[in-house]
């Protein structure tokens, strides 16, 4: 059956998003090598082979572009890491498996040759104030109360002693993915990653009340 | 008495030494904020004071200028954190001295304002290759390196457990100073200052033989 005329708007819209999902992943992985604010909108055009144009047909301004690139990178994030870490049943377990999700999610990829997005962008803004550097403080303010909040269930259900701080649990594992994007690329992914794991594995064993639970150091 | 004419050509290099260094000193500086790769010299000239060729006077390429902030970052970091280090007499306070004076090193301030020049750097060269990296590097080892081998010491004296290994004792202590750098501007300098403070003397009181030697956490 031959579609209404009016129907080519959906596809007209849906070629439209395929557009802008693919400027999107682009736009992520260049940020992870030459920083979120690196390139100029022409640069970037040149790069995702499009005119100037027809980048400012999918976004207004080149800050409209890095807020969509982050969310973009949020919902990524979410797929790759969150998602899967709450599917894990065991509550200790769970809090492990999002660190180590984490952790391969910041392993260089064809998505992110620089690493983990958020970190090479936060270290990026921390100094340019402003709506980019607004969202990703909230992104890794979210990240931390999220590892906060696996670890506070893993306490009440038992898993946890009972002096251990969520928040400086979250904060201490989190600081183990953050030292592997910093020195991955400078002093060799393998040493850097399998000193990472270790170290989180040796907090988490240290605070659980069944080391056993997690896998050996 | 009237100095001999060929006695003014110390007098024009302590000149010229001085003002190399209030270049370097001003570079660094900016580094910490805009990176540094992040200004053209033309812009750098500018917010010297001084003119284009007033700077190539001094450094012939970008890439030498850089290289030159460095090494004057890197003798900076010997005198403020090496050198009072070392001075410390008991082998695990030396230990614990070197991070603590490392996380005052990174703390912002007028010479640094965006934090430690180093993390800053790295980060930002990590996928730029060329001669600034692969001292960058350099610098990242030699400082574990100097982490690592006062764990050895310790250990030797008998202040760390036989367990420990000094590598990864070295490797995460590091992790906590760069996560403070990583952070303090985006969630708040104190609540990450003090959980980071907080977490390399639970590492340090787990691995030593006396505890009581360290602080209280």
């Amino acid at each position: 059956m031959a579609p209404e005329p009016t129907s080519t708007r959906p596809r007209v819209q849906a070629r439209g998003l395929r557009a802008r999902e693919a400027i999107l992943r682009t736009c992520m992985a260049i940020a992870t090598v030459d920083g979120l604010d690196g390139l100029s909108l022409s640069q970037l055009a040149g790069r995702l082979g499009v005119s100037k144009a027809g980048l400012f047909a999918h976004f207004a301004s080149k800050e409209e572009l890095q807020l969509a690139t982050v969310e973009y990178a949020v919902a990524r994030f979410q797929d790759a890491v969150v998602t899967p870490a709450l599917a894990e049943p065991e509550r200790l377990l769970r809090l492990w498996r999002a660190h180590e999700l984490n952790l391969a999610w910041s392993v260089d990829t064809a998505e992110q040759p620089g690493g983990c997005f958020f970190t090479n962008a936060q270290f990026e803004f921390d100094m340019k104030p402003g709506a980019v550097r607004d969202r990703l403080i909230g992104v890794l303010e979210e990240w931390l109360l999220f590892l906060e909040r696996l670890a506070s269930s893993a306490q009440r259900a038992g898993a946890l002693r009972d002096g251990i701080e969520p928040r400086q649990l979250a904060f201490t594992l989190n600081t183990f993915a953050i030292a592997s994007v910093h020195q991955a690329r400078l002093v060799g992914a393998d040493e850097v990653n399998a000193r990472s794991r270790r170290a989180a594995l040796h907090l988490l064993r240290d605070a659980a009340t069944d080391p056993t639970v997690l896998p050996e150091e």
